[in-house]
């Protein structure tokens, strides 16, 4: 059974059109939303919250329709899990929105100014970026996280989720585009792209002087699609092989609650550990503890020591994302710091040491978006860092790197005030 | 007669090969670079100045055979300009690597910072962004600018100059790079890509992974080809479609004097007007005195009205980089607004009025780097916004906006210290 579609049976050059067309009006409706006061989106994103509580039956049937289809075609029960929707998720959902109603609004902050010798006033202002896609999985949740981070940095959005969540997310974007229209802003503010195949992802990403930015969420097959193929600037986000490396001076126990908590706390997120490195000086006492403690939990270790699956060079570059770990012992800080520069992928990286030097040494040296010392690879999130809202994590450095909060959503513009000044030659 | 190459008679796989090896030799320098203090890199800095005018003889013969070539191939004068060197132009450019010497370093910078409430201590420290690219055109003191002002920031930099100025870029690299070996620094921090054909410029900006950043200086076809087929982030620069709008309440001597100075002062450059828009309200008495005013500096000007060359569509949208400019009557601030919205390519745009109402609506709903009130769009510029230094100016939204200096060529990192913390379930 195939997965619906929001334009059913057309083609893919009429799907470019169709998305060439909405991407066209959220330009326009980008302009009205620069403009809207922070009371005015406060209003809108709580009148969103109550309309998506009282439109919690229709949303819950349509959403059922999706999960009945997912199992019907066989998919994974986590998959299903993830794309199911309760009263409870509902409730979840629109507190998100409460949330992001009562975070500062980025817009009009003036990030720099000063006035010149020659008189005249520069004030660098924080403005929307315009109109932003989204690309992303199955989550429901995400359509309407989206929506609300995006509004209140004054953007229009582009939201193309999953096929597998389509009836859902008709739903839910159709009661945002009610309560926009009914509080005066142009609907076209957010808008569900056909999520049929994958054609009107490519018209999202090379739709350039329409849409501003593209923020891919999934698998690293699907961001570096995004990547490889936009002309639309892009922020990659989330792909983590991130490593926990367990120095020469590090307390054994410290370091080995930190590998428990870093691997086995929510194994399928972005920030958590897939390779624990082990410096060859504490090896000896380190890495019986830290197997045991980790195989006491259910994680299979890949590595070349005994007790451990046998290791390929497949295993340092895994994202797991699930109970498994890549195990090496490594000589000496050079080494742990060349491991990383090889296989990581600049999210998160932790030493654990007792030692200012190492640790001074590794943060400075160690390229990534995120380095822990003697903390768990668990915190990098936007919600830990206290942002209060995250759109994903930048794993690239133009832009924004890290959790991406409300700000990261903005650009700034540059605003002069003169008295008829001119530049001499 | 064919331009030379840095590297003759190579074939297009070949010439990619040759730049992937340079981009892998500048991405291990970076990591050198990246641990540099600021006082190794100013000494490096000034021993480059130092060096550059020593090798001035050198440097002045490669640049002579630069310009016998493009004399040879019947170059333009004023393209023969931009490329000729002379000692004082030698001077201009060890000069201007001094005053990047004295500039604040951008790395190393907190640029936010707090404690959680679980204790952790997190820091957003500026880092650099690696492996720079630049693909820029004739003038050769580009080629040290870049290198100062990446290097200081803590970057590695590839240079994809013109082939016109392949000689006296080959001299200056040359000398760049003894001063770097002679200081015990990587000398792969700077390299010159070979400029034979447009091979070397794709291979850049297709060397994702390798390369952090490719920023294209230089016409809006180059700019577009480089944008839209580049894998590597982009940072456009430079294609300005400036408009200057006269308001129904200008003042028309201000107007006038801001007018022949966004156009006249130098209008080869990137920040000159290139359309003004008259207020129909105020049109009567304003058009002929402005009009008036730039015919007599040697301006021709194409608009519908009298006296003018007649304008088509394209007027509107082009960039002129010469005496002439598109001129238009516009009814009222909306009408402004929406012509710029069509035509801008958001780099600086300006208002002139007395009212006050007017330059708020118009520096709030127009969406551009920088948007001058009763200003000449001659002022957005590095130096003149105060940033001593300049690799160009940005129109795009992401990452960098309006002129940009060192910290515009910097990424963050988050720093996390903690005791062993982990986060709870």
């Amino acid at each position: 059974m195939s997965a619906p579609t929001a334009v059913p049976g057309v083609e893919t050059a009429d799907i470019e059109k169709v998305v060439r067309g909405l991407a066209k009006a959220a330009r326009i409706a980008s302009r009205t939303l620069a403009g809207l006061t922070t009371a005015a989106k406060n209003e809108i994103l709580l009148a969103a919250a109550e309309a998506i509580e009282a439109d919690a039956e229709v949303i819950l049937a349509a959403n059922a329709a999706d999960v009945l289809r997912a199992e019907n075609d066989g998919t994974e029960a986590n998959l299903i899990d993830r794309l199911r929707l309760t009263p409870e998720r509902i409730t979840g959902i629109a507190d998100g929105l409460r949330q992001v109603a009562v975070l500062p609004d980025p817009i009009g902050v003036v990030v720099s100014g000063k006035t010149l010798p020659n008189g005249l006033d520069l004030r660098q202002v924080r403005v929307p970026l315009g109109v932003v896609g989204m690309v992303y999985e199955a989550r429901p949740n995400v359509t309407v996280d989206a929506f609300g981070i995006a509004f209140k940095s004054g953007n229009a959005v582009l939201l193309r989720g999953s096929s597998s969540a389509a009836d859902s997310n008709a739903e839910l974007v159709r009661v945002l585009r009610e309560v926009l229209r009914a509080k005066g802003v142009n609907a076209d503010a957010v808008a569900l792209l056909p999520s049929e195949d994958r054609s009107s992802v490519t018209a999202l990403i090379r739709a350039r002087g329409l849409v501003d930015v593209v923020i891919p969420r999934g698998g690293a097959g699907l961001i570096n699609a995004v990547v490889a193929n936009a002309t639309v600037p892009t922020i990659e986000t989330g792909t983590g092989n991130c490593h926990v490396y367990v120095h020469a001076l590090a307390d054994v126990d410290v370091a080995t609650r930190i590998i428990l908590n870093s691997k086995t706390r929510r194994p399928s997120v972005c920030n958590t550990a897939e390779t624990v490195l082990i410096d060859k000086a504490v090896a000896g006492d380190a890495l019986p503890k830290i197997r045991q403690a980790l195989q006491a939990q259910g994680v299979v270790i890949h590595g070349d020591e005994p007790g451990m699956e046998p290791a390929t060079e497949t295993d340092w570059a895994e994202e797991y994302l699930s109970m498994d770990v890549a195990m090496k012992i490594v000589d000496g800080l050079d080494a742990a710091v060349a491991h990383i520069d090889t296989y990581g992928t600049g999210h998160t990286e932790a030493i654990v040491t007792t030692d200012l030097a190492a640790a001074r040494e590794f943060t400075s040296r160690v390229d990534a978006a995120a380095v822990m010392v003697n903390a768990s690879t668990a915190f990098t999130d936007g919600e830990q860092f206290g942002f209060g809202a995250e759109i994903g994590i930048s794993t690239q450095k133009l832009h924004a790197r890290g959790p991406m909060g409300l700000p990261e959503l903005t650009s700034t513009k540059w605003i002069v005030w003169g008295d008829g000044h001119i530049r001499p030659a």
